[in-house]
């Protein structure tokens, strides 16, 4: 694990994103309907995704814990597909890029997960860091 | 989530209870002599409330993990009815309120899960917020 | 822990609920039209409450860890109460009460706190069993 | 929650797959000779990998806890692509499909935090079911 | 991780100890009277012990999660040393003899944090399996 | 739980360790030639030991939850017995004394895990804390 004990704290934002893609028109309407038969796919995997951020420390082994501040998730679509963004800050050592992109493949999972029994064709697609700023260089990839 | 990285911290404590309710008074003359089965149920519900609160990030989505720096819990029983309250605080910049809530409804809860096999008739009653310190605005509700 | 190893496996059910009680038609009014800031109350505790349920062998420690085969969270609005009425299903060699019990006082606490910051009077009343179904004996408290 | 109380426990099979790209031969070459500071990437996200399995209940709402009776982790390398395979199986009532594309996107994120020192290209591509078998209907999609 | 998908389920028992090693008689005194100022030593333990036992599979990668069916823990003094006997059950595929370890060492490590403030001496010697039946071999080591 | 609210927080380092003793050359040599079975005994014990530090609060109920700065692991193979030295770093209120032995004894109990299927004779000696600075007073004990 990196020895971070001497850095000094700085405010720290980082932005991921994961792409769900659907087979279907009619699991788009049933997002947006609110009639998948588990219940609302953004608002459920919304506290999915919240859940994992925090827990992030605890999957991966060399990922120091540190205090999220902010979690927020956002959902764009576009035809059949359907863009996460999250963004998590924290004022600390070290940054939250890993945790956004966790949190980005847990919303992706969840909705996979939640939209299975209507859609057999779901697929998680490139989970990426858009932006991170804070810490010794930003770095922006939209 | 709410955005907390320009806050300051300050000191924040928070008391909560839980009441348990229990059928007979053999229920309270069983923990008082440490003769339920299943052992001691203020020491291990004790055990389970440190632990709960300290997990309170873990299950509520929009709450931040933060250090919980103190922890204690009281016991009085009156009559058939036992008042659990919890303490809880902490040096950061979010209060602890559902922290000390969830050990309560935690402690509770062990206490009727230990409780159970020699008395059926156990309820839980008003789980509220009792005082709380720090932060925006104070707050007692005795 | 009580040794269940000879025990045999049924099919169990259990059905708890817990009260929440709001200070003002205003949050009522909020929750039924998706404008609490921090997002959709029941989806979020829906989520919160099915995880909880998962979890409860991991914070009560009499607990045995069983097979959740099911889970349904259900919510009734009677003016300023809300009653959560949780069912969770299993078939194994214990039952669910606990489980169910300890769903409802997270689903009643994350509303407690996603409504908080629009309504400081939230209380959590009577988190009780309700039904139980399989093992040794049935029990209804409506 | 689904209710699968009803179900038939089967054998099932799942397998997942994703795709870490890196950015240069160096971290490829890294990773084959162990000279990675973080350590033996492949060893590490393994590890994490099968903790991850196991954990995916507790992340995902919906998905039902299940004995996860085998987890194997495949790598191969392909100039910068590095493709993760894992198998998960079960004898249980439901399938293990949404646990395997956990175990491949933590997997996947681990290698992506252990590399990130030395390569700032890391990305995470396409993590996606390739098999399934069991339960109504089996599934294949090389 | 060990295939165990076409094992059949059999009843497994294992008897793991630990021992604790305290400085002083007064320490002994301390736990025996109940003045340990962190709470009743014995009864605390047992709760984190009976938890950790449950959480096995999530700390150790090739460890299958299985139903623990039963946990007991005794305590033996013998002038300066305690002795910790752990035993767990389940009716599995494979046996429980690691959950009984990881219980002990708990057990112990959560001893010699609550005493750390009256005896800065104590020391955790010789975690081992003293006990196993079920599966494809007994073993008895007292 | 100790209240350390007012304490302030200084640079903190913990070492520990474990002794893992095998039972033949052959299985130093398996694990030095990295063919036992279940994969790479020390670089998946790693994995382990940081997860497991990092979970020290989540395990010992009067465990304060701190920030994790640093976790390394070394081993050292003297004949049959593997010594395990962990040292722990943070900037906090308290010590990480028993998140190091924690760390030690799930490294130590991971490669038993390992090792069973090829040595049932491993056993775990002597977990104990080997140096401490920062705090009150300073701890040497080789």
């Amino acid at each position: 694990m990196v020895d971070i004990t001497q850095k000094q704290s700085t405010h720290r934002t980082a932005v991921a994103q994961a792409i769900v893609k659907v087979s279907s028109v009619d699991t788009i309407e049933a997002i947006k309907k609110g009639t998948v038969p588990k219940g609302d796919v953004f608002s459920m995997s919304k506290a999915a995704g919240f859940l994992a951020v925090k827990k992030t420390a605890d999957l991966l082994p060399d990922c120091h814990p540190l205090p999220v501040e902010y979690c927020g998730i956002d959902y764009t679509i576009n035809g059949l597909e359907i863009t996460i963004k999250i963004t998590v800050k924290t004022f600390y050592k070290t940054g939250v890029e890993v945790e956004a992109m966790h949190g980005a493949s847990v919303v992706a999972l969840n909705m996979y997960d939640m939209l299975k029994p209507i859609d057999k064709g779901v697929e998680i697609h490139l989970i990426k860091l858009i932006e991170k700023t804070g810490g010794k260089s930003d770095f922006h990839n939209t």
